[in-house]
């Protein structure tokens, strides 16, 4: 029984169904700051944060049949669920009814505390029935770099996207918060066919919001005038946006019916509900997205050549780096390049 | 021409698409008491207040042929829409483009002011075109006090119940506030077969909700205890409550996927994203219905036998009625006997 133990992450064995992977990049999440700063006081020491990992198959379970040595993988914000659920069966394995067991600072279920992507292997779960894993594709011709933030700050846009049917050619999309999840949710509602607004607090995103992501329109979020003149304007709104923030006027700007999805947290948020039944609109949440979903992406992005603007840093910056996300002082996402610097 | 002039409701002429009304029962709403106070500063004296009105068709125009005189009709909340846009063409005149005509202290296309159903008539009009109609038939068998009640109260719960689904029986509902909407919503979930769960802030009406309205649980909300054990048990859950209340404790009761829909209109709601992010749940709003809903409604009704619970009062005590309304001293819904008070 011993060399058929099912080992998860942050074990050293690969059981008969797990993937072993040589971590190649790692991008950098807000998650990592809340736990390597302990905000929520669950921090399980040493943590190894983590959880937007990209790398190449090393070694695969007897049971493994849809990864081999040498394929590019990614590995996301959860690495197990209870693979029983009616979520885990529907493959949204985040929702699962259990509780996924995130990458990183989590128990997994065999008692070990999971690590995440700043370190340079990880071994994850590939579930036979219904070819659920826990990792995932990345097609060769793209970059394991630009793959990283994917998993993560991607699929937390993407799938609220695809679920509220934001993928419609010729509808509005306006995207609050121009950050690791704002501009990606910028590109890939360019690459949907969306008119896109950019909502920020802040003019100097603009000529970058228009022309290097591709948006139509930058609207500065103070400017009452600009912003009355939308009422009534797009069909989706997507809410990034981590810091305290009014919600009424987005959504006054949404059409009647319009969706306005929060994939950010922050503390509180006030709304007149006047202003959603006058107009059946929707204020909806959505965290990551399932296993479905991320290969999806992985796949849209490839054929698509949608790629997250990111800065590359080595692993000794990392502290630095988690220092200037908390200052937002960043273009979009930092990636840990662990090859090159972790030996 | 003049014979065939479109006199809308507020107006003596039939046109040739009218339908002339003797009213002979009006529900009081809380909409009453906004505008016989001027509680937004609009109120175009003499105000006639009153959007809940069932009566008897006593003439109809030429080009009128779904009504005869003597059918027994409903006017709800609106009286006129522009008839061509999106929303009217799909049956929501509620939330035509041009905004709907509501059925008092407003001004009609023909620049007359709107007056509602604390009087003794009103025409309203029959579109011929998709058969939309600004006035709804009652099944004989039901009756016309009764019958009142549900062109606000009614499909105010009627119909986001039936968009979002709740109608699929086996489901859980939850109904925040016990008033003349709210009692309503009891009322529905149980014919469509739900497991309902009453809020409230007063253990006073427990032994209503369960014995006459027929709730399946009652719940006090201030009870902690009782509200965590509930957590993420419920699918839907229906705000009818106008005070100031937390969303929260709500928002976590809700199942994964589960819909919040807010149908009452404190000025401000507070949540935090992270319950609706976490579990994709979803926040929405509604105002009353379409033209087709509220048909569809009143056919149900007499089908299933669901009357609202009512206090039937005569015109001379409207003001009486007002006053107490404020004071939520009313189970559920008081309805003036216009036909034999208002002579």
């Amino acid at each position: 029984m011993k060399a058929e133990k099912l080992t998860l992450s942050g074990g050293q064995a690969v059981g008969r169904d797990d993937v072993s992977i040589k971590i190649t990049h790692c991008g950098i999440c807000y998650g990592d700051v809340l736990s390597t700063r302990n905000k929520h006081g669950d921090s399980k020491y040493p943590v190894v944060p983590g959880h937007e990992i990209a790398g190449i198959v090393k070694e695969v379970g007897t049971n493994v049949h849809r990864f081999k040595v040498g394929d590019h993988v990614g590995v996301g914000t959860y690495v197990n669920s209870c693979r029983d659920c009616e979520f885990c069966n529907k493959k949204l394995e985040v929702h699962c009814a259990k509780g996924p067991v995130y990458t990183f600072n989590r128990i997994d279920t065999d008692g070990t505390i999971t690590k995440g992507g700043y370190s340079d292997y990880i071994v994850v779960h590939e579930r036979q029935v219904l070819y659920i894993m826990y990792c995932y594709t990345i097609p060769d011709s793209y970059p394991l770099a630009s793959a990283a933030p994917l998993l993560c700050a991607g699929i937390t846009v993407y799938a609220p996207m695809m679920r509220h049917k934001m993928n419609q050619a010729g509808k509005s999309l306006g995207v609050i918060g121009l950050g690791g999840l704002g501009h990606m949710a910028v590109k890939f509602g360019k690459a949907f066919g969306l008119n896109v607004t950019v909502f920020s607090t802040s003019i100097s995103k603009k000529e970058e919001a228009l022309s290097i992501l591709g948006a139509d329109k930058f609207v500065v979020s103070s400017d009452q005038e600009e912003m009355e003149a939308l009422i009534k304007s797009l069909d989706f709104i997507i809410d990034t946006a981590s810091g305290e923030h009014p919600l009424d006027p987005y959504i006054s700007i949404l059409k009647t019916t319009g969706v306005l999805v929060v994939v950010c947290a922050p503390s509180e948020l006030k709304f007149n509900p006047l202003g959603l039944l006058t107009e059946m609109r929707t204020i909806t949440g959505s965290g990551v997205g399932g296993t479905k979903d991320i290969q999806e992406m992985l796949n849209f992005c490839a054929a698509h050549k949608i790629y997250p603007q990111i800065e590359v840093v080595p692993i000794q910056y990392a502290n630095e780096a988690l220092e200037r996300l908390l200052k937002k002082d960043v273009k979009y996402r930092f990636v840990i390049d662990i090859e090159n610097s972790l030996k």
